[in-house]
């Protein structure tokens, strides 16, 4: 789909929608603002699954309101009984690992089947709001190495969304849209740049102190920065300083 | 995979764990029977998703029980706020439609991504206990009418999963088994049967009354009933009476 043509809703009344994936860090804000600027309504849809970083929420909030988002969905899911991820469990947040190792190896702060989990829900969300896209803010360049980021699963998962659901059996499939998938984090951050998205109201740390402070150290504070410095474009994200 | 050769678990230690989405119906009582005949060490996922009939959650422990699993998880998720089905939302119940109409149309008891969202859980927590196998009851003869419950889309979901989860990547996929898909309800009765389930601690029906009492009317009870007649095995289940 280009930028140039509005899509249209299937029944022709209003705008189409779409249901867009926002967990409040740099890649769903911009995924958001790419949504809305192909001219989708756009339904956002945040989990609660006993992330570390439950700041998350509050960034995604106000990343939703700042892009003119009225139907933002909170759903609560416990992924901390299914244990053994350093985003949900006692794990530690590994930092300062060089950057090399985090597209080579699935790292402690992979938490199994999330974004399967997280495109299920927003397969049901579509089926219900009559949305004919789900918008992810995954991307195959600077990913941290996560299974479930990579371009074949998302083809794949619109495959399986195809067969199993009354959309795509009769015959209005839902497509999944993941316009970040090929931009390292500097593309993705000049794009949203582009589009008027505000970098100070999201949140991107796994590992924040008591004020919201990003760590500076995780990986995804070490993504994002680099991301930003190669955009040259200052980070508007505050970290807390470490001696040395 | 045949009955005779037991599934050994990939580190050589113990037997093969499968997960099995148990609801309490009979065809997941007998899918869960079937796997531990294969020889898995078998653990038990069910959902509290706001259910009418939440009555099969109490059905799903007796059957757990009932066949030696000792680790049983029950996950709440909240469909209700996704509405629009007869089974969670307040749509009336269907009593009484033709049997012929329940494989050619959907019926207002789909619930949007259910089976997607079962299984996606099931994944996760197949990468949590090790498991190499999901087992599912569904099947493709008498069943209802869901999009979610055909071999196409079972593949498709497997084909996802060994792209977009850890195992997959790292060459032990998870396979998902679906033992009674080409089977007919009077099959799998009798099939379970001949592994011993007890289909008297199981629950089928869609609207059961305050004690517990099968309606006997809606799509489920029907399918239950003809499947029993046609397997010439007494149902066990309590129905109301109905006058007329």
């Amino acid at each position: 789909m280009t930028t140039e043509e509005k899509p249209a809703s299937r029944d022709g009344s209003g705008p189409a929608r779409a249901v867009v994936l926002l967990s409040g860090g740099v890649d769903s804000a911009t995924a958001l603002a790419v949504a809305r600027n192909e001219g989708f309504h756009c339904v956002a849809l945040s989990f609660r699954y006993g992330q570390r970083h439950e700041i998350e929420l509050h960034a995604a909030r106000r990343v939703a309101q700042s892009l003119g988002v009225t139907d933002h969905r909170i759903v609560e899911i416990d992924l901390r009984q299914f244990g053994k991820s350093a985003l949900t469990g006692d794990i530690e947040v590994p930092k300062n690992r060089p950057l090399e190792e985090m597209s080579s190896a699935i790292p402690v702060t992979y938490v199994p089947a999330r974004n399967i989990i997280f495109l299920a829900y927003a397969l049901a969300l579509a089926e219900v709001t009559g949305s004919q896209a789900i918008f992810i803010g995954v991307n195959a360049i600077d990913y941290s190495g996560y299974p479930d980021c990579r371009p074949a699963f998302i083809q794949q998962f619109e495959e399986m969304a195809r067969t199993g659901t009354q959309m795509g059996v009769e015959g209005r499939p839902v497509r999944i849209h993941a316009p970040l998938l090929y931009l390292s984090k500097a593309e993705i951050i000049r794009r949203g740049a582009a589009l008027g998205v505000d970098y100070a109201l999201t949140h991107s740390c796994y590992d924040p102190d008591a004020e919201g402070r990003a760590c500076g150290q995780c990986d995804s504070c070490r993504l994002r920065k680099k991301g930003f410095a190669e955009a040259g474009i200052p980070d508007p994200a505050v970290y807390v300083s470490h001696a040395g």
